[in-house]
């Protein structure tokens, strides 16, 4: 998906959610707990109750790794269902990958080449190997890089704030300033957690008009009236996700039709923000 | 395996060789090429020819997961193979994951639990994001976290050298230093590229006990000599891998022979700097 394809859907479904299809097999609804496919069957249910309100989905390949063999087939089957859908989505590997350069083709090849088993539009990479390691993920025509900058956890802290003795910058704004001779905001997102919303201004100064992928609205604590202050751009220029708060918000029978009430909430909110 | 179980393993076969296992389909000897089960066929001869030389296998993940599902069943093959030899090996999962604590517990349990698809001995991760992304691995009885300092790619220079504002360090000497709080020489190793061996020396002098996994000696650059000479602690700790050099030697059909006898060759050096 271009970036151009990317803000028109936002501004015809009026959100900027990602829907983290974080599924944890041992927080599924009872009902479901055991059957075959149930991972899937979860998943189809959330997207059949969000899709209307979203415009991404961000699966963290963790929980299905987790899972052996058996949950990466219940991944690829998630997103082949996304694609019989007559309703465009954008599709986000959340994968944290990045290894020397011909490895980091090889992940590349995994996660965005059309033709694999979990073809997604866009990956997160890790950024510690420098160039080579996320340069191999920009050549695939429409699909995307997410480069982490500042992540939301506490350990953000030990390492990304050490301050450049040269220049005085931050790892993570050294980051950014550094990985623009990578990509262009047509291929290349940062992930920047939303708990450091006072820092979005100072990263907004740096990457203008890159897309950023908030995560941690919700669980993780992020507000998003903080995050649209100071993160929207003329092209709107966020995605902001929400996990736990949407695929949990019930763990009854009723889990889709809630996951589609809160996913429904934060869209009613984006909304005003577009505005 | 323990640390001491990997030291003995170590003096028994008088070798720290690693073999990488990162094989791709494309590279394969014509003879294999579209053979049902390829990957495992050809790991599986690799390891025949080379485990008396031998004291770990690393599979780069990167190389199965760009194969699909399909992919991932050759690489459990491999590791379900590995257990029905009875001759221990080390295996190191170079999958570079981290990710905040709750997704990296489940990373963890999908490498490192002996129950799952992949139960590898060690996994490689990415220091990024710090403590809470890193100390999940640290919890399975004799499993280890091996931690990337300093990487052997060119990108390696766009960050991991910057120095500390506070006090000059180096982020991959930061990294060392304050992963000590994490883990011990008991259950964390270090990632060292060979190519700087003239960084072991201080390396060494921060994690005097810790065992360091070096990629990059033969087809990346680095020297045997120059690693054994700053690298070698009392109790040999250090893994020195190769994977093109070996697995490649040849891609006729006597591959696996090559493979052996360049692993053989390695085992001899590696003997003498054991003395």
């Amino acid at each position: 998906m271009t970036r151009s394809e990317l803000i028109s859907l936002i501004k015809e479904r009026k959100s900027f959610l990602c829907v983290g299809l974080d599924t944890d097999p041992n927080k599924l609804p009872e009902h479901l707990k055991g059957q075959p496919d149930a991972v899937f069957k979860f998943n189809r249910a959330i997207i059949d109750a969000t899709i209307d309100y979203c415009v991404a989905y961000k699966p963290n390949l963790a929980f299905y790794e987790s899972q052996g063999i058996e949950g990466l087939i219940q991944l690829k089957k998630t997103l082949d269902y996304l694609r019989t859908l007559n309703k465009p989505v954008f599709t986000i590997a959340d994968a944290k990958r990045g290894d020397i350069g011909n490895t980091s083709q090889q992940y590349a090849k995994a996660f965005l080449d059309p033709q694999g088993d979990f073809a997604f539009d866009s990956m997160t990479i890790a950024p510690y190997m420098g160039a080579d390691s996320v340069t191999p993920f920009t050549v695939y025509e429409g699909k995307w890089v997410i480069l982490l900058a500042l992540t939301s956890n506490k350990g953000a802290f030990d390492f990304q704030y050490i301050e450049n003795k040269e220049n005085g910058n931050r790892l993570f704004e050294t980051v950014l300033e550094t990985s623009k001779q990578w990509g262009t905001p047509e291929n290349m997102m940062y992930v920047v957690g939303a708990t450091k919303a006072d820092q979005l201004a100072q990263i907004r100064k740096i990457v203008p008009d890159s897309f950023l992928l908030v995560p941690g609205v919700g669980a993780q604590g992020g507000s998003l009236e903080e995050v649209c202050k100071y993160g929207l751009n003329k092209d709107c220029g966020l995605l902001v996700n929400s996990s736990r708060g949407i695929i949990y918000a019930s763990n009854g029978e009723d889990f889709a039709e809630r996951a589609g009430e809160e996913a429904r909430k934060l869209q009613q909110q984006m909304a005003e923000y577009l505005k």
